[in-house]
This record gives C-alpha cells, structure tokens and sequence, in this order.
C-alpha cells in the first residue's frame, strides 16, 4: 500500500482520514527539523494509536519518504525523511555576496557554498553563479538537482506577490518575475522571498527566538530590513513590505536618505553610514575593522555604535509598541558589534516605548550571516508537500 | 437525534465527523453575521452534500439551536440562529460614557443603552451601573440575563491576560483582574478586551474594512490607541499591548505626554490637545464645535486638524511601513472631523512612508463611537461553543 498521491475525498468524509494521518506524521517530522523521533513519540504528540503510527511509517517507508532506525522495539524506533525523498536547497542574495545551500525534508543542512558578487549585477549572471553554487553543494552532499523537490530564493528587497518591488541594493533585479525566472532557469518549484523575512524565520524556528510567537528581526548591514513572525507565522503585509523599519522617519529634518525621504533609521545605522562616521579615523573600514578597533577602546569607534544603538532603540520602540513582540532579534553586519550597539539600543527603546514594552529583550542573531540561507531551507522543506 | 456536546473522539477517528460537520454550519451562520442563509448555499459553501446539511439542520433545530423559514423547497429555506440557543451582550467602558448591547449568535444587535459614567469611577460603580443599562437592554429585546451565553467587555487600556495594565483613561480599573470580576459580578463567562482591538474587530467584520484581512484601525479621542487585523485575526502582541500607535515618538523633543514621555502622536492629537490649541478661539469647545467651527471657515479650527492630520499621517507612517495593511481605519472622536483632519493624515502619510506604501488608504470608521460595542457582540458570539 502506498500513500494516497492525488485522492481528493470530500471534506468530512471517511476516505479523507488515512492521508490526513499521514500528513500528521510528515508534519510531525517537519517540525522537529531533523531532531530524532521515534514511533512511541510520534503517536504520543499525534494523539495517533501507536498501532496507526506503526501502519503509516511502514507505508511512508515502503514509499521511500521515511527511513527507520532500530531502537528499542518498533516503538523505540527512530523515524527520519529518507533522502529518497527528495531534498531542499536556498539560494541567499545579498548587496555582495550570493550563498547557496542544501538540506533534507526537514530543512537539516547538508551542504553549503558561497561567493562574492558586486551588487549592480544583472539578474541573469547572479543566477548563473548562484547555480554553480548549488552544484557545488549538491556534489558535496553526494546528490544532484535531479533530487531538489524545491528551492527558495532570498532577495534584499520587498517581493509583492513573486515580483522584485524597488530595491537600491539590488538594481539589476526591480521588477523581475523573480519566481518565473528562478522556476525556468532551474526546473524547479520555487519560493521568492525578502532576506530579512527569512531571517526572522529562521531565528524563529531554530535560531535565538525560538520558542516565541512574535518576533520581530533586523537585519541591519549595508541596506536595515525587519522581518516579522506574528502568531507563529511569518507575515508579510498587504504589498510583501510589513517589517520595513529602516525607513520610518527619526527625525523629519534629519539626513537624507537613499529611499528619498529624510532621516530614516536606515540613515543612521547601515554600514555605510558608520564607516563614514569613523571616516576621519582611517578610511575605508568595515564592520570587523570598526568592532575591533570598539574592542581596543577606540573612542571614536565606539562613539559610532552608540549613536547607531541609540537611534536603532528609537527603531525598536516603534515597532515595539506597534507589534509588541516577545523578543526583537538582531542580526546582520551590524550585530557584530554585540552589545556595543545592543546596549545603546536597549536605553533607546526605554527611553521611546511604553513603560510595559520597554524592556522586551533585544538578542543578537544567533546564526548571523547565515540567517536568511537557513530560513530559505526551512521553508523550502515547509513548502514541500512530501505526500504529493 | 441532539447534537453532539460532551463526546471527544479521537483525532482523525470517524465518530469526529458529525460534529465537525455540525459546527460546519455553525460557524457558517456566524460568518455571515445574520444575513440569510439557505440549505442549497450552505450545501454549497461548506462542500458537505444537501442530505448532510438537511440532516443537519434537522438535528440543530430539534436542540433549539438554528430555526428554518420556509423557502421554494426544502433546500431553499433559510436557516439562521434560533433565539432559544442564547443570546451574547457586549460593554463598552469609554473615557465619559459606559454601553451596553445584546444580539443574537450571529452577532445581530438587538438593543442598545448607554450613559454617561465619570472617567474616575471605582470598577465596582462602573459595573452596576452597566449591569442596570445591561438589563435595560435584555428587556426591549424581550428577554432576561438567563439568555445570555456570553460577556464581552471592552476597556480603554492594554489587557494583558485578564489583568487592566496601566491607563491614564481608567484609572478606577488599574491592575484589576477584569475577567474575573465581571464574570463574578454577572456570572457569565466573559472576555475583556482593548476597546481599540474590539474597533478594529467590527471595522474588519462589518464596517469600514469588511473585505480586508490586514487592517490597521486608530482610536483617536481622549487618548489615542490602536488595533491590528492581521491575516485576518485579532492581534494582541506579546502583553496585549498591539497596535499602541498613541506613544509612537514623533519628536523627541517635543511636548511632554502623560505616559512620561515626550512628543508622543497622543500629545499632537488627543481631543484634549486639539480643545487646548483652540483655546484662544472660545474655551471649553468639544469637537463637535470644532469640527462645525471649521466647517464654517474658521481659520484657526482648520489649522488645528490639519496639525494634528499631520502628525496622525506621521504616526500611521511608521505603522503602514511596519505592518503594511490594506487600509487603515481613523475611529474615535478625531474621525468626526473626516476629511478636515484626514487630508491632512494623508499628506503625512505620503511624506514619511516608503513609496510603495504611502498610497495605503486611509478612511473614516464606518461604525463610529459604536465601533467597540458591536466589535465585541461579535467577539463574544464567536467566543460562544454554540454546540457546546
């Protein structure tokens, strides 16, 4: 007996119960994200007889989508995505670089590969290279694109629906059909999404908030995004732009802005702005330069993440009044500075939210750069339906 | 045969299926809030077959939970909540005012009363004296508290669990555990709920952004507060602080608001704020006044909305970037200057917004300072287990 492919019983009826178990398990493993579980397990946490349990995994596992490990009896037998079943991969652009990587139906990592790439490149090279990429990691991982069931593309910019929408760090992909270019140049299902969005769902789901609801992530480096996870679901607004912190308007007569406004966050905080602000003390600095010379005592320096911790705080109150998180999760090339910007921000969030929302804690990123490739695997594996 | 009301079955069991398909039609009915229904649509809509809904019907009328009028055909007779299965009532406790209302399951109004109520009253007065309006209610609708199933209570502070959190508005209820003593004093089970929130729940369900999943709904009167639709669902945040708009900072250095900080939107908008700046023009006006007063080509009146337009368009920049709705809704005493203080709103949304947001539309509450009332009729229906 294999799974019920293609089957459309009516809702309510009995024919609609043996995929639906299924499903429970395939979820179940899903969400443990490559964390072993075994038969006994999976009935306790499905409300599953273990009898049924036993009958899915052994049907899941004659169709090549689990595997089974002995363990203690078959209850104590561990459960696991066969790689038969197919694998994940994400591929992350950002403003220099693009990565790409590999992973099973749980979104486990198996393989990883990056490279630069300048930032005004037109799509079409970007997405050559990334697939050079992808090939690297596929071989490392013993596998090749003919086993990819699905692929998320991260992009530093708002995605409405599957289109670029105006982004100055990427221009060579505004209005591209991002989808429909990625599926034709790989053959693939494929999930477009903004960076930041990824991010925030992949602190979400196995990064430093996990186990909150609502969370809202920075991303704060060349370009400052935000990503939010309300209700335990990732949102992405009416026009794919909710989370854009790095435009709301600090001070109305401030700095000019790239976005053609005044005095945005972003104006105050992205990579540039820092390394312009340190200009004076040796040009041409990046981030790791600047932390370390904090590190050294360096005044100067870290008069520059105190300013953008202050200012980032003021950022953070409005977003943390506005969708009262459990925690606000920093990440990008800014977070490398750790609590020398963390520390300013966390007295510029008291000083601009309500008293009750004050002091919702403000984390570094717990898998930094690689943040956004992650969250592309996990959700690449959400977006597969393992049954079809 | 009566409904199904105490059995569990087991998940993905068959015995799981009747009452699922009974509450089918249940939340069918209270989606369309007491429009009409016919068995051939709701054949239709739920997917179930037209025996299984006539089935249905029959065994939900015999329990005196829906009644059917008679239409062509038995398929086309209309079915809708059935009095005898109860009634819900909603309170709302305002700045001056306390209301009362019931309706039916679908969240139908019955009747309305309401009265004036000091803003510093003790809980224990304000209870009483919405109890009175409560039963004035019950009787021009023909019925008694016997019929109620549920409370809603709707309060102008955040609610974290059940417990008022700080307010400047109701100081009489400050830390009182609000579930718990309206339930105690009317012995119901009962819902408390942000006023704003239960606004932002009736615009979305029948008022100025039915149709919208992703709604931002501004309470602008004494204070100024916020509710947030999300995805469809009423978000209250990590400590039911959501969508608190009125201590966004717009200027730092700006005038210093009750919640201890300074240049909050509240301190540019509040009724108290608009009266304040008019003052010179004739003391103690309300906004009734002032909206006539600018209507009539008073310059100073003008002036005062579109200053407060301004910095309310500021203010919804912030949210619109942020959480990128499909429309927001101005609510509370402020919205009965409509377009006076709304073009104004819009200028300021243009000008501190991204692009792709500035354009989100923004509208005047259709349900008007009933908005948090019939927000929580249908709260408290939805919170009622019909089948239960």
């Amino acid at each position: 007996m294999t799974p019920s492919r293609s089957s459309s019983p009516a809702p309510g009826s009995t024919a609609a119960l043996r995929p639906a178990n299924q499903r429970r398990i395939v979820e179940l493993l899903r969400a443990r994200g490559g964390e072993s579980v075994t038969q006994a397990e999976a009935a306790r946490e499905t409300g599953l007889a273990a009898a049924t349990v036993s009958n899915i995994v052994r049907d899941l596992s004659a169709a090549g989508i689990v595997e089974t490990e002995p363990g203690s009896g078959r209850r104590g037998s561990v459960v696991r995505f066969a790689r038969t079943a197919g694998l994940v991969a994400s591929l992350d652009f950002g403003h220099s670089h693009v990565a790409a990587a590999v992973a099973d139906l749980a979104g486990v990592v198996l393989a990883e590969a990056e490279a630069p790439l300048h930032a005004d490149h037109p799509y079409v090279e970007g997405l050559a290279l990334a697939g050079e990429l992808l090939d690297t990691a596929l071989a490392e991982a013993g596998h090749d694109r003919s086993d990819l069931r699905t692929l998320c593309v991260g992009l530093p910019a708002p995605i409405e629906g599957r289109v670029v929408r105006a982004s100055a760090i990427l221009p060579g992909w505004i209005g591209v059909d991002a989808e429909a270019v990625v599926a034709e140049a790989f053959g693939l299902p494929v999930h477009v999404e903004n960076d930041a969005n990824l991010g925030a769902w992949a602190e979400h789901r196995v990064g430093a908030a996990r186990g909150s609801d609502n969370v809202v992530f920075v991303k704060s480096s060349s370009g400052v995004g935000g990503g939010l996870i309300i209700d335990g679901r990732l949102f992405r607004g009416a026009r794919g732009m909710a989370g854009e912190i790095g435009h709301l308007t600090i001070d109305d007569q401030g700095p000019l802005c790239r976005c053609g406004s005044r005095g945005c966050l972003e104006a105050y905080t992205s990579t540039a702005t820092l390394a312009a602000m340190f200009a004076g003390q040796g040009s041409g600095v990046g981030m790791t330069e600047l932390v370390a010379a904090a590190h050294e005592g360096n005044v100067s320096a870290r008069r520059v993440f105190e300013d953008a911790g202050l200012h980032l705080g003021w950022g953070l109150a409005s977003i943390v009044n506005l969708v009262n998180p459990d925690v606000v999760v920093v990440g990008g090339d800014l977070a490398l500075a750790g609590d020398l910007v963390l520390d300013a921000a966390r007295v510029g969030l008291r000083r601009h939210a309500l008293a009750d929302a004050a002091d919702t804690p403000v984390v570094v990123s717990a898998l930094g750069r690689r943040a956004s490739l992650v969250g592309g695997l996990l959700l690449a594996a959400e977006r597969t339906d393992v049954l079809a």
